[in-house]
């Protein structure tokens, strides 16, 4: 999906570091030289996430948010992450500490992308994120819809599982532009678990194809 | 559900707090008196939650850790809940402050009810809280599965949607009871994007009898 550029993918879900996994690297540990710590690499994506750093994949990260912010300053000022197109900062949900220090630390940031599920209590949430970003001065490129209705794979009847549009309805609320809806596919959570990616496993899926939409709208701004 | 009990619900999920929204109680805002903050009221449950203190639905809360724990230990110190017979307390996924906050603010904590869904990526992260508990001395009260296959309106075909069985799996590997499973319904959405009890609205129906089993599950304990 980034043919051509050097992307970095940085995981700052520090409670619930979920990059391992989905990317097929559970118990890989990182690296160092006198340059820093380096992340690992698959077919060419440079990742770092505090799951390489667990002594466990059961060990929680209990650390309230001074400790935070100081491993996210690690991670982006200590990891050797070479020469980079593009880095892609994975944050959990919420406007606490972990993008805070994001948004802190990196005073360059091209913007945002924010994720919900078409239902309003998501909304309600991430209209909170969104107003993160304006009162942080970042740019906000695109809300995406995940989980927007799911096609029965026996009878074809699309069932809005989530209930409907809310994402779409909620970015214009907030004058942020929308970038696309992603349909429910059983198979992202089967590649999810089994650290493969999904367009691959199900290219020229609807699901496959709106990531692909996605990404070119949000890559070409 | 809590039939003669006296019950008040804490909602700690200070970055979204969706208690409001799935409550109906949007827009309400908190009296105090001389004993201190007033709980609002709604059926006889007394409920708190910082979205009862924002200035508007989209105001974020963008607090660090410290500010975090201050702000959980007034809606435990300071709110007046009178007398109650349980306090739900509904806190954020992940092992941060403000689970760390409950558990060291409230000695006697009678146990954590863990939810997750189906597939592997969310249960890697709860394995951590269980270990967070385990860690902190909470006893696991029992792990719910949400999300848990979809019967399609139409005919009748059952989808794992997010996989099959990882709550359960992960509670034997994690020797921690299991509670139940909640199957997928898209009134859960509905119902609680209109502020009313799923349990009201869909009587009857299997994911209605799976909450109720739940509960009982838990209260007998």
């Amino acid at each position: 999906m980034m043919s051509g550029r050097r992307v970095g993918l940085l995981d700052v879900d520090l409670h619930g570091p979920s990059v391992p996994t989905m990317l097929g690297l559970e118990g890989r540990r990182l690296a160092g030289d006198e340059d820093g710590m380096l992340p690992v690499q698959i077919g060419g994506l440079n990742v770092m996430s505090v799951g390489f750093l667990l002594e466990s994949a059961d060990s929680p990260v209990v650390w309230r948010g001074p400790l935070k912010m100081g491993a996210i300053r690690q991670f982006i000022e200590e990891v050797n992450w070479g020469d980079l197109d593009l880095l892609v900062i994975d944050v959990p949900p919420g406007t606490g500490d972990e993008p805070l220090s994001i948004c802190q630390l990196i005073s360059d940031l091209d913007g945002a992308v924010i994720v919900t599920t078409p239902q309003k209590v998501a909304a309600v949430d991430v209209r909170k994120s969104i107003s993160f970003c304006k009162e942080l001065g970042v740019r906000v490129l695109g809300v995406v819809e995940n989980m927007s209705g799911f096609a029965c794979p026996k009878c074809g009847e699309v069932t809005q599982i989530l209930r409907e549009g809310g994402g779409r309805k909620m970015a214009e609320e907030m004058h942020v532009p929308f970038v696309g809806s992603i349909p429910i596919d059983p198979m992202i959570a089967v590649s999810g678990d089994e650290g493969k990616a999904f367009v691959e496993m199900k290219e020229g899926s609807p699901a496959a194809q709106a990531f692909r939409d996605i990404v070119a709208a949000i890559i070409t701004q």
